[in-house]
């Protein structure tokens, strides 16, 4: 087992907290069944992340079987939770980490409406104003990409980088979102899967009316910089 | 700080309570995901009103953390939450407060069905008898509009004064409510979205029955007088 | 206020529990919003009944304010709870009662599906086994009718008198349903929203396949007759 | 009353337990409504299953109360519950039992679009890889049949037997899943209805994307070998 510096050893205890802790909100918003989904953080200061134990109840999370990895995917022997398997999805985490450095919080969900629009490969058009403030534009789809090497990973990235969505739909599959922090991106979780609904229900009777371009652009940069008690978004 | 009566201080105290407790029912009725949506009311006897605090989880409302504002949407300096921000749509609700002298109470959600019909620009025919009871007819469908000046607090202005609707759906964007009073207010966001989900599934498989001119005057005339335990509809 | 004997006030006590208690159902089951719907009981060995007072919150519930009518639904003077007014559509209870003796207990909602068939006065087709069981066939439509008169109750008795659907969707406006007691009358709510919501579901994607009507009769012979601990229903 | 050797009494305890308790999944993930659907367990080392009673609430399950049943699908007189009579679905529990020793657990439900999918009598494509996952290809649908004989036992064994899905669409129905436990075929429940919703809502605004059949074969292997903390499916 590594020795890690006791400020690390802090980061990481809080990572662990938080990554439990928010997984409860995939479950208060009905974005996940069984055991499926995943919350990631990533460690500050450290070339870390925590991550959920595979195929663990929502019921049974706790600090303490969460799972800590490096960035290339392997568990950090000796940690709590060490003995069992992370997600199934922790490559794809890992892989985002490595390649976006500003990133600090990763969410996968089969949430239903994401997954439908990712079902026909078509991205969500941007035709309500929350999803301007939210996503800058349209939720884009991404490769289908199956696990077993890091083509779900290199997917995520290849799709949102220089993306303004910190969502994306990986074809026939489901979603992952990104965030500043792992909160950020249970936020991003939570709306792609509203604005994915929305949508749906809306163009089930007709057409929705485009916005235009500037609007959105309007739009996403109050939100992104104005929006909430802390424009560095920390109480977003 | 502005020095209050002691007659006004309850009447903010009061209205604290209701606004704050009042966020719970866009909770239980799902209208809300994250920190979306917010309700207003006019302090009685003063030209105030509370708001939501922006950004705010809905777990973490109390009426302490409520935002004591003036009609033109400024924070009393001093009260109680005074150093957070208000909602981001505060001035909307400002220009309610101060262009409908009768409304006591607005909401404002991005409640999924209303904001599907909104994001087609399409108005909710009247055809079901709930909705002749509660709106007296289509719920409309006010401008596209942005936040940045009062655009959004006209167009709901201008589109609900001298029609009995007590809801509009803004374009691309979501749905406002107006009421006597905050709750009032509430039921409507509530009602409004109810029968935006009722309609949208029977438009889904055919064509909606017309129901007859005479027969929405009659209803909406009933309900607003003689339904519930009171006329003056303090117990709806 | 009448002289009641004393198993007839155990009676009524028992009712007002029954009656009080079932609205929970009708909330569990999400079949309501906010003050709407109104289950009502029948009082054995009298001609009385017991229903849900008009615009009450459901949190507000208890048997103490549920409101006793007689059979042409004036409530009883003096008794708990007459200071109020009952739900407005006591006469359409009052009207069941006043013409069907067999049955025990009513219920109305707007619950969603089935409000939506109604807009459309369709009735909804028996394609699924579960619907055969409980409905023995169809559920049908009855008049468009408003309170007012005994238009409402008219329709109701007209449409299920000799129908083996204890379930009607009122043109535009919702569903009532009848029972042997207010319990059997608020399952048949359940079941009712829940087939007409399944039905719609499959008709969005294509025709259901009908079943043969002798498999319709056997279903519904056979769940009426020996479904469930005890054949009287009881316990269904 | 049989003697059972110590060892089967407490198999059967832990069966009386897990089915019990597992009935909470149902309500959790609304697969059903008031007594509609059933789990059983079969009594590991024993000729025997456990089965939820016939027409009880759900809030009224416990362990003691579930019925203990020969694989003919006769109740075992003299132990816990046998004075009620076992769920009307028991013959189509036991014909499963009898005929396919690998299974371990049997769920029925009507979950809503799971059934929608059944009244038309239509397969689910398997166009999202948690289906690949979880059923490795389509999810069938079996014949119609009704109670009264052993015909939907023997439409769930013929449709099941030598195929990927644990999950079978009995025509105009609702849905069985089986399981090597009753918690593994309680997944297959959930999952069941997951993907009916998710397809159905993919395929109202168009056509799904096809996975490719050996991505399919790979998604399947993968997810049932090396998912979860277990690869014996323990833990899943």
């Amino acid at each position: 087992m590594t020795a890690f510096t006791p400020e690390i050893q802090v980061a990481i205890a809080r990572t662990r907290d938080d990554v439990a802790r928010l997984h409860a909100e995939l479950v208060r918003y009905e974005l996940v069944v069984w055991t499926g989904g995943n919350v990631s953080g990533r460690v500050p200061g450290a070339d870390l992340f925590v991550i959920k134990p595979s195929g663990v109840s929502y019921d049974d999370l706790s600090p303490e079987n969460q799972i800590l990895c490096d960035l290339d995917g392997n568990v950090i022997e000796g940690t709590p939770g060490w003995e069992r398997s992370p997600s199934s999805d922790t490559a794809a985490h890992a892989y985002v980490y490595r390649n976006m450095p500003e990133v600090g919080g990763v969410v996968h969900t089969h949430s239903t409406y994401a997954t439908a629009w990712a079902a026909r490969g078509e991205a969500i058009p941007c035709v309500i104003t929350a999803m301007a403030d939210e996503f800058g534009g349209e939720i884009p789809v991404g490769p289908f990409a199956i696990i077993g090497d890091d083509s779900i990973g290199h997917g995520i990235v290849e799709t949102l980088t220089g993306h303004r969505s910190r969502a994306v739909l990986m074809q026939n599959h489901g979603v992952f979102t990104i965030g500043k922090n792992a909160k950020d991106a249970v936020k991003a979780a939570v709306m792609a899967e509203d604005v994915a609904k929305t949508v749906h229900i809306s163009r089930q009777l007709g057409a929705p009316l485009p916005i235009p371009q500037t609007a959105i652009d309007s739009l996403y940069d109050r939100y992104q910089n104005v929006y909430g008690q802390d424009p560095t978004g920390a109480l977003k």
